[in-house]
């Protein structure tokens, strides 16, 4: 489980649905504010790396929905990268209360240049500032 | 009650919240579903507006809600335009069910060029191309 | 403009449409964290009230945009209480980025008896508990 | 691909985000729309499903994007049903843009008693009105 990087999220009552739970595509959404809160620490900030002429594509994800998050809870998004390839960076985000895992999430991303939005290798001040967030796949 | 121009709206689950009942805010979202259809029928499309040149923003908006629509409903969407200022458009969308009003929303859009996102004067193609949906105000 | 309760929020980027800036329903959705937040500090929780029998639901909206929010700014939801009716409450909500004002909202609830649904009084206890929030109209 | 089911989808611009395209977490709301408009062809509603004492929670899913969809594209949904587990239901939700695939989903429901939430074993009833949809996986 990955324990690098750490962001609080309170569940919205507009993110749960009619079963009384968190609605499955609102984990999605919160994998990218996850992934925009770690790039704040790492990188300043996500546009901060499209400003150096890179962006980045989810290309592929996956989720795991263990235990339903309800409304108004205080849950943890826990980021861990796991590895580069070179074009792409995969990323875990787990979504937990307090201890309890309750979902876990899995994406790909592919680096693209800014302008042209053609896949670029993974800069190496990327690989270097996300060093630090590296967890066992 | 606006009857010039009706679109379809079915209500998805995830709109709806743990009160069993449609969201507040997605009803806002859907008013601008039915100017886009509007705009469709009317104009082309909201990007063939924006390729001459002119854009619109809400500048305000206002709803009243009176009976909640619930997921899986089959809805209607009624539009009327309520006028033109000189840079400006008042409509009104009407929600419905068969005949019922659920919920009545009015909408002040502000016309700006495409580019510099400036107010500009209601061109008169939008005018024209609109008349044919003018409802009591 | 209400002083008296402010709650940070942070832009998600999915917040944020082609134009670049956060898309008008989205404003909507705020207001409901914003009251939410309130209502923790005031009231313990939504969910408290509810527990006492009360619940309450939106029967009005306004929204006035006056400068366009963008993705991952920081601003400040500023909420202040307007006043009573026998079972209505009516609150103001800006939204705000550092000093300037880019939204205010304003929201008329309705309290209903959270089995029925039927309207009813608004409490002492939620009167008295929203006194310190109240606002100049 | 699936080709038993279809689904046409208009992209809202609200569901697009700041680099244009439709943001990552809409396509996953968009293939439980898929879903209920396959169960309404085949079992009438989801309420229907639930009526009858059985509903399902999606348990794992998966999302490969491989071109992305733009504001006001109209879309198609095509559901596939790839197998039944002894309480679980695997599905495939392809987003294409005429013939063009421009995402694959992946869904694992189970199934549950509507009232206690427990798995419960898929239902020969819906195993026999899902059966024309199966797709080689």
């Amino acid at each position: 489980m990955p324990t690098a990087f750490r962001h609080p999220l309170r569940v919205r009552f507009a993110e749960c649905d009619p079963q009384g739970i968190v609605f499955n595509a609102h984990y999605v959404a919160w994998f990218d504010v996850a992934l925009t809160e770690l790039w704040r620490e790492a990188l300043g900030s996500w546009a901060a790396m499209v400003d150096r002429g890179v962006d980045a594509v989810v290309a592929e994800l996956s989720v795991r929905y263990r235990v339903p998050a309800r409304a108004d809870e205080l849950l943890t998004l826990a980021v861990g990268v796991e590895g580069f390839g070179t074009t792409s960076l995969r990323t875990r985000v787990d979504v937990l209360r307090e201890d309890e895992l309750l979902a876990e999430g899995r994406l790909r991303h592919v680096f693209v240049d800014a302008a042209s939005w053609t896949p670029v290798a993974a800069p190496d001040w990327i690989r270097e500032a996300l060093a630090p967030y590296a967890t066992a796949a």
